[in-house]
């Protein structure tokens, strides 16, 4: 006899359209192990190839929602606003981010993963500060949130274990790449964070997980629907992720750019980034009215050192040492470090992120499973920007390693990914692209 | 980091295409348990989706092959043909078959499947017959071919067992009806038998496994190249499904009309169908010159008792009582039965072999999930055709049961699988058309 979920693999395998009820009925059956994981596989593959329009993306997001709980934040009177990003290497504006607009107003929930593959993540970076806990409950997030305006955590098994489940499917099946099977993932966490609005970082170039940027506005314009349907604005901005952002990669180098970032003195372009993805985020949560407001009040923010002493009190809330906010030094510090030097005189044709975060895995900075421990204190501090003309011999980049056999490891990962030529490749813009309801529209400072 | 398997996955669902080792290594992964249920069922459901080109099938059933053992028959120094059927209701041709072709002088290695769904399979009708053992090891069938030309065996743990495998996860998540893989799955298994010759019974109509004329043409042309890449000569004719074939439906009962059939005195379908097949046995085999000649040997096999001394021959020697040859009333007998007459006078529009496959299976006599058991007396003889006029309370079939209520079950079963109307419907030709290398063409006697 044919069971549901062999009917319902089957209309998906034909091109055909799953109701409300049969995505809640296979998802829930899965969640608590009813279906087995290679009817879940079968039928993601069917998925992947088929595609899912906007009611099926709509009821797989509820459907595995509702597998889990929720954190219930509207009886705080205020906007509640994320930042999501795609991924990329040295991408450390979470971190500067949230304690920025939570120190104007705007309550941030703020749900992060881990690092995998050649890129970095939010979690493992907190986690580089000593005592730093993202494992709060969905009680203790409520209540610092409540508190403080922003708290910064992993997604527990409390949030959408569905999705958890499935995520880890996909990844072993070949189905991750489905914009379709992305945008319900993400929405269905950022929507158990009870939020109000969305400020989505669309990475673009080859270091992003959809390097084209066709692919990349699909995605930011599939996330915006959802969100429309569900009383969430988003919006979207598409960034270069062609070069790492700013110039440290690596777990600890990165929270300390960050402080640098909080207290106006971070790399251009992460601080670019920051203002740019901070004012949407004040706007959405109505704390400022325009964006060129919000970036003003940002200014003032990082400049009064509201900002750093917010997020000295999430780390402080979290168990963390706030300390490392006046003092960086007191993060884990690498047994070893050498400077890379220029093996010739040309220009810096490109600095290639995915082979800068294979590098930082080499050295134990990241995992290529889910179960590897990571080191925090190894990475790379690349000075070094396409389009730069240097000289041989010239400084472009440090490594930190464990030992002197990380060091090795990690200058053979630069010579491979810092390449000098004589003319340089056309960087991406920074930020090229803003994506709204309303359409798609070339980004411009006001 | 990603895995073999995950690449190919990756390949297969991206449209590409797979070498002959890929293949192997695939396959002989999985039958060895290191690729997951989970990572095969992704990969087939993107093959079923996708497809695969003709160097992937014969990839494919090498590697199918390889997993197991085969028989070794050259030796034999005469031509080894099997006959197989795409399934179906009241088919028992297999059980003529095998004997009439053996008789004439051709080996015929013959494996065969159990029913399942509302089809029926050749060892559960066997393995009615008192004492009759199916499970020979290869080295017994070996020595029984070399002997006596024939042996009726299932689908051991030695032959395929990567295709016995994927066969089950194919059945569980929906990627059974891809040609490609129907054809791989086959030809895996009938190479295990050492065949030179393989001819093919391709259903079509209603109770087909795959309904229309042009996919089973798509499969019995694919089997043909499969075939003639690998030294093995296919023929196939396409019959008719939209009507049991033959009036027994039910393993003994079947039994007993093969039997009848072996004497010449069979219904008309099935000794059609049977001279057809057989014809293009024993030229295939070399023991005919012309499906003529071979159609004269056939009809002089059956009526000097030759062909059923014969399946005598072949019951004793896998152990059963081969007095049923000549008195088929020591098979397993039902326990109460009852004539069903027609509820009213008019002309038979339809007999639906789905519903009465699947009243065979109410009544016990089939599987729903292949760990069934199946009783052996069960089920119908049921001598109305369509297109015969009958008068009200005119007698159409018998049913066969374990005890009354099953009776009421059987009858309620014919009363939904018989149609009377006042006009039938045009039936399909018995046999339509003839497949081999050089094409199709309308099937017609000589």
């Amino acid at each position: 006899m044919t069971s549901l979920a062999q009917r319902l693999i089957e209309r998906k395998r034909d091109g055909g359209h799953l109701e409300p009820g049969e995505w809640r009925a296979l998802v829930g059956a899965y969640a608590s192990g009813h279906v087995p994981d290679y009817q879940m596989a079968a039928f993601l593959m069917a998925a992947y190839i088929r595609g899912l329009d906007r009611q099926e993306m709509n009821a797989l997001t509820d459907a595995m929602l509702a597998t889990g709980a929720s954190l219930i934040l509207d009886h705080l009177g205020v906007g509640r606003v994320d930042k999501h990003s795609t991924g990329g290497v040295g991408d450390k504006v979470s971190l500067v981010l949230a304690p920025l607009v939570a120190s104007l107003g705007v309550a941030v929930p703020m749900m992060s993963g881990r690092g995998l593959g050649h890129t970095g993540g939010t979690l493992d970076k907190l986690e580089s500060i000593p005592g730093f806990r993202t494992t709060l409950t969905l009680a203790e997030a409520t209540r610092q949130i409540e508190r403080i305006g922003c708290a910064l955590i992993g997604q527990s098994a409390e949030i959408a274990p569905a999705d958890r489940k499935m995520y880890a499917l996909r990844d072993a099946t070949s189905t991750v790449e489905s914009i379709p099977l992305i945008a319900a993932s993400i929405m269905s966490k950022k929507l158990a964070e009870g939020l109000s609005g969305l400020v989505l970082d669309v990475k673009r170039g080859s270091g992003a997980f959809l390097p084209d940027l066709d692919r990349g506005l699909e995605l930011a314009q599939t996330m915006i629907n959802l969100g429309a349907d569900r009383g969430c604005d988003v919006v979207a901005l598409i960034t270069a992720m062609d070069r790492p952002l700013g110039r440290a990669c690596g777990n600890a180098l990165e929270v300390e750019e960050a402080i640098h970032t909080l207290r106006g003195e971070g790399p251009p372009d992460v601080l670019g980034v920051t203002y740019a993805l901070g004012a949407e985020m004040l706007v959405l949560g109505g704390a400022a009215a325009t964006l060129d407001a919000a970036r003003r009040s940002m200014e003032v923010a990082i400049s009064s050192g509201k900002a750093a002493a917010k997020f000295a009190e999430i780390i402080e809330a979290q168990g963390g040492n706030p300390g490392v906010v006046d003092d960086p030094s007191v993060l884990p510090q690498a047994g070893a470090c050498e400077i890379f030097l220029s093996p010739r005189s040309g220009i810096v044709a490109h600095v290639e992120p995915r082979a800068v975060g294979r590098g930082v895995t080499a050295l134990g900075g990241g995992r290529t499973r889910m179960e590897d421990k990571v080191d925090p204190s190894v990475g790379f501090v690349i000075t070094a920007k396409p389009g730069d003309i240097v000289q041989q011999a010239e400084p472009l980049a440090t490594v930190f390693a464990r030992d002197r056999a990380g060091v090795e490891i990690g200058l053979a990962a630069l010579k491979h990914a810092i390449a000098i030529g004589d003319e340089a490749d056309l960087p991406l813009p920074l930020i090229s692209h803003r994506v709204t309801a309303s359409g798609v529209s070339p980004f411009q400072l006001d």
